[in-house]
């Protein structure tokens, strides 16, 4: 077995014990990337030399018997409109080309801490809305990666690295992983703080991760999980226990509410007959459950909130350098300028509205949400990312979400299946997750 | 000496120490308020006998030996926007009439449970907005008591409570208690919990309190103050300890910035003169200090968060009762509705950046702004309560303020001085406005 193979807290743990060291762990990912970046073309940014002497130094480290972090000597690559102090952060777009931030972002910071090693800069869209990047889908480089965090997704799928952050305003983590056949992990709004990542929506954006274990995703999302007063929407509140929660076995079969959604239709045929087969595998431990009438707003309050932050965030470059945007980017921004401040302000009004309801029913009936991540595998072609969707409502209500790559379509390309849990559940929907991969695995 | 006259922290103390009951000075309240009411008409729900038995049930917790609350047995007046189980809460429109609220307001509970006599509700202007009620100024019921919390400062200026609640969302605190010659202080922003509150604006709604001492200011919004989950723009924290550091005498003599503001021509001549007098009184103590230019767009934000808010408030009153809302309400409605999302987002995106400039300054070199309260005495006629462009600024920035009956007009008419702190500074403000009293007064 190769080391760039390892996952996140096997490789954390073979440094701890002096079974391999950070360098040995780093230069194997490089050689990797040598051979898969050519493909798949998932970094914006990466020096190897400069890799390999965090790499060292972390060695060192170890040598001077100081205490370790939880991720000591591990590669993550970050989305690019997270900000690093030593590497530039250029936001996907030519507009930002050659930006280089002076501060780490805060996820930067803690995960420094936590002893990682910053791989390097992935491929974004479009200043994270919808325009691709140069990302291709390892599975098969026809294919999208999905989007906004391609770059993430893609080198975590193509084990250049271990682990990838990446943000989601509407789809952008869940969707990507979910074509490339990874897990994607978006926590709960307001756990994981903001500060230094490019803004799209205060009210929408969210920080999340790339690995391909259940186990590897609570790992790296427990070092960024923090308050921060930098981040207004973050509270001091006691960490919820990730790791620990999601090694456990539940204390009873966890049970599903199966949501088609109002946007059911935009899924293709071969997403519902496997969806059918895994609701029928797992037998009386599902129950279908339909939205109520009035949730299929959401989608519309959703695009209101974004498209008015969008045309409030991106002003500056839409005033300076309009011909350098995308088409739909434009599009979104002028849609936005137009919205009035009670329609704004009334979509806002419906989150704790929704998540009201909600709540009742995780009380009530069910342990978590289980639904498609995106309408079907990666698209063929590289001028869309596909469709968010099956993302929107979750990303709404800020309800923490994982893909996990169980299913493929008749192309051979992963197909996601999504559980969503309630807000601040975030450590019963990984062990959750956990037992629905060992299920499906065992059926 | 009457009870009526006694203040809240020595009668808190009398009941305490048993030299005086609860009932007697409740009996002694609502006598003053048989006199002066016919004049005066601060309250829109006064039942006598309830009040009494209120004050009964306090004596007899007192007689069984039970820990007593800061508050135990003191009345306390409660603006007729906040809600009260036991007691109507008609927003001060008729829409609202015969309106009772199943659940008292969070700063009603804990006035409870310090044991306070909930005394009635005290008169608002038009769902806490301009058009006025039928309060008349104690000093001169030819004359305006100032709104939107008309009722609790005329209730307080005229010895009916020692202590009434109030909520500023433009100058609703601040205007009244200067017009009528009381102390009126209102806290940090995020500092009092609104839940049960009329919500007018979430990020300019603030509540205060309003009384004849700066000690008894203290002790009421000590009691008021803390974290509630049910408003989102509470923190979690220990609580400022306003009544010891207010208590105090300051280590050096305060260093104030007096500021004119861009609106110095809107205060009238007296005002000018009276605030010359006052800084030169005052000697090295003040310096002027010009807002920065910049700073003449704050009017502007305000207004447009405050229209836009109001628009989303109180659409279902438009919606059903338009004819009954007073023209300026309407007109505010229908100015909000147009507003735009971005320029919505884009005026509270300044209250930070405000927040940042003003916190250097006082860091660097001033304890408070001195600054008028008003544009000049109450104005005569009851058709207007009076301009409140001397508080917008504060109240948008969220900041601690404090107006204090230091100067009277030509016309025997209290004239405030309003004194302003940084964000979260409130317990220091306070100490600095006592300091200002006995240095007005010894001169």
């Amino acid at each position: 077995m190769d080391l760039y193979e390892l996952g996140a807290a096997a490789a954390a743990n073979a440094i701890a014990e002096g079974r391999i060291s950070s360098e040995e762990l780093v230069a194997s990912c490089l050689a990797r990337i040598r051979i898969e970046e050519p493909r798949v073309q998932a970094w914006t940014f990466l020096d190897p030399d400069y890799a390999l002497q965090q790499a060292r130094a972390a060695d060192e480290w170890k040598r001077e018997g100081k205490t370790l972090g939880a991720l000591h000597g591990v590669p993550v690559g970050i989305k690019d409109i997270i900000d690093t102090q030593d590497m530039p952060t250029e936001n996907g777009t030519v507009l930002h080309a050659g930006r280089t931030p002076s501060e780490d972002a805060s996820v930067v910071r803690m995960l420094r801490a936590a002893g990682a090693v910053i791989m390097g800069k992935t491929v974004t869209t479009e200043l994270a809305t919808y325009a691709p990047g140069k990302t291709r889908n390892p599975h098969n480089a026809e294919h999208t990666p999905g989007g906004s965090s391609s770059g993430s997704a893609a080198a975590v799928a193509a084990h250049m690295v271990p682990l990838a952050l990446g943000t989601q305003t509407n789809g952008s983590i869940i969707r990507p992983a979910a074509y490339c056949g990874v897990i994607g992990f978006k926590p709960s709004f307001g756990l994981i703080p903001r500060h230094g990542v490019l803004k799209q929506s205060r009210s929408l954006d969210q920080l999340g991760v790339f690995a391909r274990s259940v186990e590897d995703a609570a790992l790296l999302a427990a070092q960024i999980i923090g308050y921060d007063e930098r981040d207004p929407d973050t509270r001091p509140r006691a960490k919820p226990p990730l790791r620990d929660i999601a090694a456990q076995e539940p204390p009873v079969a966890p049970h599903f509410a199966f949501v088609k959604t109002p946007l059911w239709n935009k899924a293709d045929p071969e997403s519902h007959e496997a969806f059918a087969e895994l609701v029928a595998h797992l037998g009386e431990q599902v129950e279908e459950f339909r939205f109520p009438p009035a949730f299929k707003e959401a989608w519309k309050w959703h695009q209101t909130i974004m498209e008015a932050d969008i045309a409030l965030n991106y002003e500056q470059e839409y005033a300076q350098g309009k011909d350098k945007l995308s088409e739909s980017l434009r599009g979104q921004i002028e849609r936005g300028r137009k919205l009035r401040a009670v329609d704004y302000n009334k979509a806002l009004d419906e989150i704790p509205a929704l998540n009201a309801v909600l709540q009742e029913l995780f009380e009530q009936r069910f342990e978590a949400f289980l639904t498609p991540a995106t309408t079907g595998t990666a698209p063929r072609g590289l001028e869309s990312t596909g469709s968010p969707v099956f993302c929107t409502f979750w990303t709404l209500c800020g309800m923490p979400a994982i893909t996990l790559p169980l299913m493929r379509g008749a192309n051979g390309l992963p197909l996601g299946v999504q559980l969503v849990g309630p807000r601040g559940g975030d450590a019963r929907l990984l062990r959750t997750a956990r037992w629905l991969i060992e299920q499906v695995q065992a059926g």
